[in-house]
């Protein structure tokens, strides 16, 4: 098996995060579930639009995200994403190949825009995520390149994406050839509202072997094994998952195998700024960390510190290097 | 005369800002003048933009984030200027309107794309401007509109509305129909090289009436008078306008008029994150106070706690509320 190209190949849709500002009172008011992402279509992301203060735009989803983190931990990560052919495409393909990551997936002509997710992001940190798909609905199989995949030591898949008509064949057929490769692939759950739509495909993924390394966080597993009993979902994804990595917040995350499970502690942060992110960084230090052959807590501990990194400022990507926060914290990275 | 509506109407170029840290040595192996705004044509933006990091996108131009100001201090505001019907133009229109900045110019169609600016900021939190100009280009006097001049307490103009080639006509037929209405006009010199490419069309401006209220930073002032020596500028100033504002960094900033001069002390900022948007709102709390008829030396009070405000974060316009820290520092607004 040749040496891996990429550490991470990150597949997902391709999103520009629109980050604003918002009281409480405006989810109340809409109807908005703290802390989840929820679907849009045109109509309605206009509507919340006119709602919503003043904002800052970044590049963001799941898998860009961790891709970013990727980098900049000073791995070499790979992404594939639909775009449209119009700013937003151009700023998030900008922001993707300025950082290193190899993203060639062609644009989308003459469809629908660039996703863009509204995300309040209220006085305690939380995020809320309003999400308008547009051009990441046409992801197929066609997009898939073999020859990335078969190039990376893990190929990275978001939960999200069962959630446009054909990624999940895109999805499939990245994880066979990564395989045939002798490659990993993870998934990462995404969202408990997202479990809520596919448990079923994704408890099959998880045990027919598709998935190699699971992420999830606390809400996921809960959602994803019906249970409110934490305790018990983690049992059922030691007997399920190869591996598996699952945050919890302050209270850090957990590694489980086959082998038994191990705590590790979250990262101190000053002050939550803003969630977004948080997620997708833990991944991309986990991720890296596995990509590069380190123990399970290792790794891990590489997730928080690059969690902790995201919480402190708005939006979703390192403003600090990865790389530099691991060694400080005597990674020999 | 009837009450003003709007206690500052900002006339300036509508640029979206696209912001990146950098190193030093990206601007001396581009050329790049570290503080100063350049004008730049679309292939020059493409190469540019290939050499930047990651960024992050947010509204921007020195009226804009004026008037972004006025509104954070619960004043009314009003802008006109131009985008292009594209994205960019659409989140720009946006987060105006949603901070309650009245804005209607009409948007440019089938013509260039909406303004954007790319920012490098340097560790230092200095920020060197990169701008092409596009739909700014076309604005005219169709797009002033009179009643909202004639509305306005103080009408405000940028210097850089020097570049585009019809905006001056705008400029002009702005301050005339303000006069007319027996309101104020003011003008911000904008950078130095602008200084140096209008020289004597802004003397012209300032001895003839046309200006009331002058802003201008140190650099600003020595350009236009062509001194090295700060004190000769400032008593030009105070022979030819009758209200200037002079901003000098961290030593504050500088009120003259006919009667006399008045320094004010500095805001105290930790650490200077990014100086974008500061001469900008230093400008939103003097005009603010000037529309209110407060006196010039609280008026620049109001102007060093805006600017601080922005020199703390990524971008050119208030994270925080400026009426809230106005209230903080005694102010009873």
């Amino acid at each position: 098996m040749p040496e891996p190209l990429h550490d991470v190949l990150n597949i997902g849709n391709a999103v520009v995060d629109i980050l604003a500002h918002a009281e409480d009172d405006l989810l109340v008011g809409q109807g908005l579930t703290k802390g989840s992402m929820r679907l849009i279509d045109a109509d309605e992301a206009e509507r919340l639009y006119d709602l919503m203060g003043p904002a800052i735009e970044t590049s963001g989803g799941c898998a860009g995200n961790t891709a970013a983190g990727v980098a900049s931990f000073g791995g070499k990560a790979a992404f594939i994403g639909k775009v449209a052919e119009d700013q937003f495409g151009k700023l998030y393909k900008h922001d993707m190949q300025s950082i290193g990551v190899h993203f060639d997936t062609s644009a989308l002509k003459g469809g629908a825009p660039t996703a863009r997710s509204m995300i309040l992001v209220t006085p305690d940190g939380e995020r809320t995520m309003n999400t308008y798909l547009g051009a990441c609905q046409e992801l197929t199989v066609d997009d898939i390149d073999a020859d990335t995949v078969a190039a990376s030591a893990i190929t990275y898949l978001e939960g999200y994406l069962w959630d446009p008509p054909q990624a999940k064949d895109a999805f499939r057929l990245a994880a066979k050839i990564a395989h045939e490769a002798g490659r990993q692939v993870s998934l990462t759950l995404s969202d408990s509202f997202c479990v809520d739509r596919f448990r079923e495909e994704f408890l099959t993924l998880i045990r027919d072997g598709t998935i190699d390394i699971l992420l999830a966080n606390e809400s996921e597993v809960h959602a994803l094994y019906q249970t409110a009993d934490f305790d018990t979902g983690i049992r059922a994804l030691q007997n399920d998952c190869r591996i598996a990595a699952v945050t919890m917040g302050e209270k850090g995350a957990m590694v489980v195998s086959r082998n038994g499970m191990e705590k590790v502690s979250a990262t101190p942060v000053d002050t939550v700024v803003d969630t977004t992110g948080a997620g997708d960084l833990f991944a991309s230090g986990f991720l890296f960390g596995q990509a590069r052959g380190m123990p399970l807590a290792d790794s891990a501990r590489l997730g928080t510190i690059a969690a902790a990194e995201a919480i402190g400022h708005l939006g979703p990507r390192p403003a600090t290097s990865l790389s530099d926060l691991a060694r400080q914290s005597g990674f020999d990275i």
